[in-house]
């Protein structure tokens, strides 16, 4: 359904401009988890699994290590290479790296596992680091509500008129809760777009709001995976960014029946899922 | 020197802006860790420590764990406070979160510690936690390189002129390496920002370039404390930002002798730290 080629994944959407509807590809951001692992003598273990886009992952793994304080320098290690157990599936291939480190054995991680999202203990290159990242048993969202393209195009605005209030600062992520009609219900920001996000969340979970189902969540940035495995865990049904939405993002909300809008600016927005719940009489 | 007040920091800052320079107040987002300790029964469990912006800290919690799958409503949570152990410095003070959850004894936190910044263990409420996301020791920055105000208006434009040949879905944060001079050494894209600055210095790395003294650090979006960390670890010396610093990051400039500029664009520019740097003359 969606192709992956590199860093970029090609995608079918609906663009809207000026109440006009058209169909056309699109390119995204890909975005999959990377897990590295660390080698030393007869010992491996997994320090970290990131989310990021796939290009360049030897580098990444360096650099995270390097600022961890695990390698100093590239005479630090005996090589980096992508992990090819033959148990692993064909699309996680390149989603795992192993690092070679020139010691006996491995460092004292468990001083070190302070910045990492660690994942539990896990099989040899098993799927078993990446599934912890999958979203957790989750029911898709059930239909509605229908939202018209008006009420889409006013919502940066509504979310600027209200965090201009808070922000003077230029520098906060913000996260709005809005009803179908486009009412503003609860604003939240920081300098993190996903705490931005649980904040609200956490907000309408105190006002036993949960699910949150019959609203609209509108991110001031992009959506990632991690904006729509909150969203969708919450029971949000419908998610609209300012920016781009990355590919996971994507497969999230179509997995799971979420209506997902990006590139909200102006009177044009993108429809890269659910176009069900968009009120297309009136576009 | 920084003085914070609920969300917003006040500082001094230089702007740059056609050539001329003055001094004015800024504000900034604040950039603080919590910590997010559960308590069920006797037991209690620092489960996440995450970079946020302070304020809605308790439906920051609420949220966070409504989406880890650890409370599912409002009736799961016995109470929300801030720790107030009497160890606790008074800095530190509004930076622990406890959540109280009905049960008496806490759930296997073991298979669900796979999205967390965890912690290793810490005394009750103590600083321990907070000082794992403090910067490794870390020498100050040598001084140098002078760098022109036209070399930094003009990364903005070299960095687009390079992602526009990668970049074709509008959704990649990217991150630039250039000497003292303006000239681009490297490009790394990423979903996630910290990443494409992880590619960059892993690719130093390789290169053996580090430290990456003499260089200059811009990134597509905001400097967060995440991003110093890494700059500075790696050595860069100056950090240019397309959009605004964090409070944590202009902390993190100033203690280390790091140059920050912040809202680079067209021929204006903030410094936040570091003007030795910038040689003034031509501006």
């Amino acid at each position: 359904m969606i192709a992956r080629v590199g860093s970029k994944v090609r995608t079918r959407i609906t663009v809207v401009e000026q109440g006009r509807r058209k169909t056309r590809d699109d390119q995204l951001a890909a975005e999959e988890p990377l897990e590295i692992r660390l080698q030393a003598g007869a010992e491996t273990e997994t320090v970290a699994v990131t989310m990021r886009t796939p290009g360049h992952d030897f580098e990444l793994a360096a650099g995270f290590l390097h600022n961890e304080g695990i390698i100093s320098d590239a005479a630090s290690l005996s090589g980096i290479s992508y992990c090819v157990d033959a148990d692993i599936d064909a699309e996680q291939r390149y989603n795992i790296v192993n690092v070679g480190l020139r010691m006996q054995q491995l460092p004292p991680l468990a001083t070190l596992e302070r910045h990492f999202y660690t994942t539990s203990a896990c099989g040899v290159c098993g799927k078993a680091s990446l599934d912890a990242i999958e979203m957790r048993e989750c029911p898709v969202l059930p239909p509605g509500p229908l939202v018209a393209p008006s009420v889409l195009t006013g919502l940066p605005e509504a979310l600027r008129a209200a965090q201009g209030l808070f922000d003077a600062t230029g520098g906060l992520h913000a996260a709005g809760l809005f009803d179908a009609t486009g009412s503003l219900q609860c604003l939240r920001e920081d300098v993190g777009r996903h705490n931005a996000v649980d904040k609200l969340i956490g907000w309408a979970l105190m006002q036993r709001m949960l699910p949150l189902h019959g609203t609209i969540l509108l991110v001031s940035g992009r959506a990632s995976f991690e904006i729509l495995q909150k969203s969708t865990v919450a029971g949000v049904p419908v998610v609209a960014a300012v920016s781009a939405p990355s590919h996971l993002a994507v497969e999230v909300a179509r997995r799971f029946g979420v209506t997902l809008v990006g590139f909200l600016r102006g009177e044009r927005f993108n429809v890269y899922a659910g176009g069900e719940r968009i009120a297309w009489d009136e576009a």
